[in-house]
């Protein structure tokens, strides 16, 4: 339980149908501490059954986006009689549960990176369905040079960049700038350097104006046929459509559609 | 039955080798109609018997390549006891079945876009083997304006641009120019405005002049192989090409390959 | 067994915990004969066992990196009984071996690529890990051209670029430069030209300077997870960061890692 004299570490401040999430531990480079990553898991389940929300930005307060986890608080584990394991694996489930719960929420989340994302902090980003960098934001996935290799990262990050990309990423820890990162498919977007937020900020509201029921069936097909053959594909999204033509947001916007048209 | 009155929704022109197909309902701005599906279904069949054929090209006629589904008429289908439920799975059906006849269709096919390819008229694009954008060609997947998400254009368009760049064009709608559509893995290739269709057909006429064996044999094993594990893909793509090998294209291509390098 | 008077088809060199591989048949575009083939399976099998190597670099002697197979030696195959079925399926499986072997190897290995790659010599480079192209290197599949459709290098090039980027080299036979074969996806990195080998040796003395434990565990996991659906790949991964966390490796390096920044 947090403390209620502790700051959050996990800041929400929800306005026109979009919440913004903050991480909020910025004097730890926002590290992903056992806290934070609950804080995240617990914002995730509540943002999926908050009907008010309709797209979800999530930013980072300070000058480092997230420096992904707490090595600190993982090395402690380490006087423990079996040296941290069972904390290590926890640790982990918790985090790649965290990071699947992104694509598995009904609204479209947008990370808004300024500074830099390292490691589990660039999973992050890549678990986002859409996300803008400020132009000096930086992205790195250095575990090796630190002898813990990025293997959780590199599920995310192997799903958004060609092979050779990742693997450069992973294996030489190179920072990555925000061009060359929009340019490999890591982020969606390049704003201003400083910008990131309130870019990330119009892309929501503008997806938050659009139907919530038509943008969720479209999100959870989208991760759904990703993972199928072709064949498969075509008939699950095939179902999917014909269900969405019957619903009113597409009878009402078809409808008004045509009409401006047949002005 | 189509009305030997009415102009074809669908026009073929053969030369040299390679069947240009060409959507003509400009007045509808291209939009696939039930009549227009059945129509490429129907040319896709014809094709795949066709040994003449070695390639071909799948344009347009009018400003506008393909806006996409007729929203007039399965608006109609509306006034049904179902409310059209049946007509639409039927639709999204046949759509679906249209778009693989064109990785499954022997020869290689190559879209030539001019103007706005929009919804399944993007999905078409994605699905050839090739595509040349004109210069001011523009893309877009914008169902989510009118609350009918591009679910089945999806499949396509995922298979082809990063989860990022898919995410986005799902999401907000927004227009894609020739060079980024180029960049983003959506076409192939960019010709100057106006100049799709030629580039398109040159790239048809030079694979038409290879042997129409070897070229089905490689495009049938790319789509096979592309959905194994690697193991599985390459004791595939072996057997092909050693059944390759034993071909009268390969012993005469590389025969002459020698016999010109011995010179 | 080689001829101790024949030069060796395949040297090795090592260095400051690099292995630098040349294909050294320049006189015949180093193409890929059976003895070259399984000199080079045979480099990966003693490298797999080899603790002292860490990195490793794949070079070649002469202007030409790589010619694809050696055609001249498939054509005396088609004097037997059988017209060669049986040694051009031993041949293929032998080569998808020798690439799926690059993959499987423990080590990282980087393409230095100088000249031209063609047919399995461009897959040969999108099999490699990393890959370093000089500024003038260019990279072809043009079986098509001689009736023997690129099917096994599609493998690999297939799960290094777009489909249709992919789709373009092997219908057209066209040849990408170095700077395009970046941005598709088919090599990681651009050097000068003639820097290829020294640019790759540079990524790979960085790569053998880091826990060898740690890239191994890395570089299995990589290609693992690549072929699962997310949530396998994550609980997969997930174990393998746990296991980790626990290697000496790890323990070192993120305690030096505080220390520094404590100080």
């Amino acid at each position: 339980m947090a403390d209620p004299a502790e700051p959050s570490l996990l800041l929400r401040e929800d306005r026109d149908g979009v919440a913004t999430l903050t991480l909020n531990r910025p004097s730890a480079r926002n590290a992903l501490s056992f806290a934070l990553l609950e804080a995240l898991r617990d914002a995730f389940a509540a943002l999926a059954e908050d009907e008010s929300v309709r797209a979800v930005v999530l930013a980072a307060a300070g000058p480092v986006f997230c420096a992904g986890h707490d090595l600190k608080e993982m090395t402690c584990y380490r006087a423990e009689p079996d040296r941290g394991a069972q904390q290590f694996e926890q640790l982990f489930g918790l985090c790649s549960a965290v990071m699947m719960a992104i694509p598995a929420l009904p609204q479209p989340v947008i990370a808004a990176v300024e500074g830099v994302a390292t490691a589990a902090g660039c999973q992050l980003v890549a678990s986002c369905d859409l996300a803008v960098a400020g132009a000096e934001a930086r992205f790195a996935t250095p575990g090796v040079q630190i002898g813990l290799f990025c293997s959780t990262p590199m599920v995310a990050l192997s799903r958004n960049l060609s092979r050779k990309a990742a693997m450069r990423m992973l294996l030489t820890a190179d920072r990555v700038g925000a061009e060359e990162a929009r340019t490999l498919g890591l982020v969606s977007d390049v704003a201003q350097a400083g910008g990131a937020l309130a870019h990330a900020q119009d892309l929501a509201r503008k997806i938050a104006a659009r139907s919530a029921y038509t943008v969720r069936v479209g999100k959870r097909a989208f991760y759904e046929q990703i993972e199928m053959p072709l064949a498969d594909a075509y008939a699950h999204a095939g179902r999917v459509m014909a269900q969405n033509m019957l619903a009113r947001s597409a009878e009402d916007g078809i409808g008004a559609f045509l009409n401006r048209k047949g002005r």
